[in-house]
């Protein structure tokens, strides 16, 4: 499983007021913590103003680069703010996100180009968010052919089937899960990543949903996620997930988290 | 989610020396107990001497049936056992088990058409334990025809793929869950069943591993499951499970449970 740590992102206050202030130690102590509780990529994301973002987010990169070898999320619905960041960026960097909406699609998976980088495609185009299975294996297969025209490998491209709020649509987690399997079969080599949380909008016990979610979508071909690698429970799903799976040679990983005290404590259902 | 509860297992010594002591007190409550929990089933299995087990077997059924509206999963290698059972069983009953072994296949089939009652298949046949999901589904099949030939119906199917033990042999999660996949597709109608524990033999933070392996079980297909339902942290997973493949319409019963505390407290990872 891939996990892309999602705590650096400047959308909430804290984070933004730590990047807007050059909080060095609060973004160095977010990234070090990621990358001990086992985060492959590194998102950031600075949230502020357009104009100063580009900026923002080199200092966000150059920042967390110099505290964890771990490649980042380079993370911005401003292109600009994502080109300053994969310039500054070391190693191959994963972008977030191209869509499949008029404009961003092309800039974005040029940037990818570009800068030799893995990028996310969420599967939204300019008719809206999906709402069925279908919908979302379609415009997953047009990402994968503006990929493949522009010269990226499969491989490098991460579909985001993106998740909808269970509470509000009963049937969003079927047509979740329907499209995991879907863009499994029309993108072979592409990777399928969400973040989780959506799912639970505005619905109690969420984690509890979270981390059964993880676990369903998993069992259907998910094979990253965003997610909080400091919430325990939901990496110890994951863990064990990859076990079930078969992913985990010898159990290996999981005696080694287990005996680390990292499946451990109980999680909590809230 | 049909649950089967299974804690009134007489190959554990605690009910054995219940069931030979008479011990009516105990085997209500736990009757009583897994009721209010949430099961839809309550197996008996009496574990005694085949001589003596279908007197147990008979008060069994009948001291478990004094205190739960619930049926009984009628739960016995024995057919002498079964049938007494299925005889002093009122309603409809699931027996368990069938399986496609050279005279266990007619012989309990023969006894479920009799007595009206569904039927547990496990997919198991002379050749012993399959291994991977296509022996499973054939064997499944093989199920459904017999089944179908004595007159049952493929909807009072319940059809276990018989989990292995992944920290043994690494592939067997996966081959489980196609399993599921694969008897969903060749019958429709018949549910998918399992019990859990088997697949974390061996292994630490086993409840963890449980915990997940259902809720990717049910991502596959998985509709009923053989299990503690007094393990509020495994309950919580099939709520939460119901809820994301839209059958909790609106969210009722997932915020009842909520509401209930059932929920909470904290799920233990082991």
């Amino acid at each position: 499983m891939i996990i892309v740590g999602e705590r650096i992102n400047g959308t909430g206050r804290r984070v933004r007021e730590a990047v807007t202030a050059r909080n060095t130690t609060l973004i160095a102590q977010e990234a070090v913590r990621q990358t001990e509780a086992g985060a492959h990529y590194i998102d950031v994301n600075a949230g502020t103003d357009p104009e100063r973002e580009p900026d923002d987010m080199v200092w966000l990169v150059q920042t967390v680069q110099s505290v964890t070898e771990r490649p980042l999320c380079v993370d911005s619905p401003n292109p600009e703010a994502l080109r300053a960041g994969l310039h500054a960026h070391r190693g191959q960097a994963l972008v977030n996100s191209a869509s499949a909406e008029e404009g961003r699609l092309s800039t974005v998976l040029a940037l990818a180009k570009e800068f030799d980088a893995r990028v996310v495609g969420l599967t939204l185009d300019d008719s809206g968010l999906p709402k069925t299975a279908q919908q979302r294996v379609d415009i997953a297969r047009r990402l994968g052919e503006a990929a493949a025209a522009v010269g990226l490998q499969q491989s490098d491209l991460f579909i985001d089937p993106l998740a909808r709020a269970i509470g509000l649509e009963n049937d969003q987690g079927i047509a979740f899960l329907e499209a995991i399997a879907g863009i499994r079969m029309a993108l072979p080599d592409a990777h399928v990543i969400c973040g989780l949380s959506n799912i639970s909008f505005q619905m109690p016990a969420r984690k509890l949903l979270n981390r059964t979610f993880l676990a369903m979508a998993m069992a259907r071909g998910l094979d990253a996620a965003i997610l909080d690698p400091l919430d325990q429970s939901l990496m110890a799903v994951a863990c064990a997930g990859e076990v079930l799976l078969g992913r985990d040679d010898m159990c290996v990983e999981y005696i080694r988290a287990f005996r680390a005290g990292r499946l451990e404590p109980a999680p909590k259902a809230q």
